[in-house]
């Protein structure tokens, strides 16, 4: 447990190094990476390869074994992605606030990496390499706990990434993969030397993440999404309602629902048209049953849709398409580390502005406050710069 | 306890209603609520009256007294900042980022109240009012824990404040004070109920806070401030020195420390002059020693000036001027509610902004993912509209 801190602490100096290293060495690192990924594809297929065969033997359901599989597709994708997030403008160092207190006298609100990320998430190979490369972009160092069925590829994974970066200024270190559930306890703990946890998984896990550490955490734990169809809502517009035997009265537009559907997202789109009969009603049925991740109205009343997007208190409030929207590619954030329900620091997909903090930087020429108070002092003129 | 968790709810039902009120009617009330401060102002004096005689009798030193005090300027001080308040932008609803995602296809990500904020301050009346103003401005409904030195004072101004706003849309029980330890302790349980708690007074306190709930919290438990003089500091920039005389001879333009000094901020000033020799060994003192608050730096070099700004990661970073500007009204943000050494939400000095949430609301016209998806689905083409 104490190595695994000690390791926890060489994530941080890396990082530190990381968060000032220049633009151009973090494009260069995410491309190096792509490249890496492409000539050891081999041993990671073959790596993948008794991941599955592990999983199949295991009797694990075959909708795992595909998330689980890290296929020439996926790699493809996943470089694609890489190379992209290097092209996203450079999040670090970006002004959001700027102002002049006195004529000379500079304060800007600039954007600086959180610190160390730590992220746990599904059997998804694919995501190991976007949550790096999304760490990377933004300065952070990283501490990755993947699904136990993809341990061996997350573990070539981890090290085709770091030796990709072996030779930039910040080093390897930025990135640590963990494994066990004891690992899992140890950075539960590490408050001081994680800044963020990141929990991704079944509703049951992340509660448990939320319950049972200081460090902040961001995520979602439920994601019940409903969808509210006002009186005017035009049926016509490709949105395709599936609903229980017993609504089809009132939906003329409407086709039978079958069992399978009662699993998607559907569900939720039938339960409101079921249960509610006016704008007011339905918020008040989000407000009581949702879990403030992502609810929509269907209406043309332009009156019910400005109601419902002030009153419902979500993450994403939607108008007229699907609550299947809510994604942080769709969102065009470049990719999301996942979906907040907190109203503190980022809500709904998070993408790199959410993996950033700020720093207040305020440049004078010898100022004391004591020349701006009393009677006799100076006034701040506080003129915005931007 | 279960009256008091009652209570929290009756905020929560008018802080929903305030959330959506017009700027129009929050702007008057927090007019009204000065008119009816100075309309009653006799009485507030007779309650401060015996507030200040228990406090003496029980020998409270003169400077808690002084801040206790609710002083015919401090009155005005307060009704001024409140319509102050009121002349400063609506800061709901306002759009923080907006993007096109296909033709008509909108996404923009705005500014909502958090909903329901738990404040524990010290014994200042006039904070009281300075917090309630920032939270009806901001559409929040607010919970006080004022110091209990002046506890009849409090009750006299939430009192005033409430029958000022009884009229409003949103009632009068969107602000709340609470008096007892039982009160705070139930306070610090309301998850649900409170979304956010912002602590100030002493290290021992809230840190106390931080650690005895699963709210969030924002605030600073130390406040430890380094000032790091580089080599090229032009001394004689107003900026006046006071060191221990051992300190003297490498600095020609110090005056002798008084022992008074150094219960105050010089102290820090002090000790870094005395402990590096250079700006990289003063950066490494500070993330070791430092408490992430203000610090700042003296130098002529910008290279000096822009290693420190870069690598100290501190909420405030300053360059050639006092970290005593480390506050939301020298900041030019109206006032503040504290002062966050957090990475997340809210870092530095907290105003309005800090006390926002947002939402995203994505508005189209009927699209389906399914629109997006497969080799024949339509690209996003995530065009800024701002």
């Amino acid at each position: 447990m104490k190595d695994l801190f000690k390791s926890f602490e060489s994530v941080r100096n890396s990082a530190t190094v990381l968060a000032v290293s220049p633009d151009s060495e973090r494009q260069q690192a995410l491309r190096r990476i792509a490249d890496s990924l492409n000539e050891n594809k081999d041993r990671i297929f073959a790596e993948n390869q008794r991941d599955l065969e592990n999983a199949k033997a295991s009797g694990i359901p075959s909708a795992i074994l595909h998330r689980l599989e890290f296929s020439d597709e996926k790699l493809r994708s996943v470089s694609k992605g890489l190379c992209e997030l290097a092209l996203l403008a450079d999040p670090i160092g970006k002004t959001r606030e700027k102002r002049e207190l006195d004529p000379g006298f500079i304060l800007e609100k600039r954007t600086f990496p959180i610190g160390v990320i730590g992220m746990i998430f599904e059997a998804r190979p694919d995501a190991l390499v976007q949550i790096a490369g999304l760490a990377l972009r933004s300065g952070n160092g990283i501490i990755l706990k993947g699904g136990k069925e993809a341990a061996l590829t997350n573990r070539i994974l981890v090290e085709t990434i770091k030796k990709a970066t072996s030779d930039c200024s910040f080093g390897d270190e930025w990135i640590l993969g963990i494994e066990s559930h004891e690992d899992v306890s140890c950075l539960l703990k590490a408050e001081g030397s994680v800044d963020l946890l990141i929990p991704r998984g079944s509703n049951a896990f992340v509660r448990y993440v939320m319950d049972n550490t200081r460090i902040p955490v961001i995520g979602h734990a439920d994601g019940i999404c409903t969808t509210y169809i006002d009186e005017s809502a035009d049926f016509a517009k490709g949105v395709k309602i599936r609903a229980e035997k017993s609504c089809l009265a009132l939906m003329p537009h409407a086709t039978e629902a079958t069992e399978k559907d009662f699993h998607t997202e559907f569900l939720s789109l039938e339960c409101a048209v079921r249960t509610v009969s006016s704008v007011k009603e339905a918020v008040s049925h989000i407000q009581s049953h949702g879990s403030h991740h992502t609810d929509a109205i269907l209406t043309q009343s332009r009156e019910a849709a400005d109601y419902f997007t002030a009153n419902v208190d979500s993450a994403d409030v939607f108008v007229n398409c699907s609550t299947r929207f809510a994604d942080g590619f769709r969102f065009g954030l470049g990719a999301e580390v996942g979906i907040s329900t907190s109203k503190l620091h980022a809500r709904g997909p998070v993408g790199l502005d959410g993996l950033m903090t700020t720093k207040w930087i305020l440049t004078g020429n010898g100022e004391t406050v004591a020349m701006y108070s009393g009677p006799e002092g100076r006034p701040f003129h506080h003129k915005e710069l931007m």
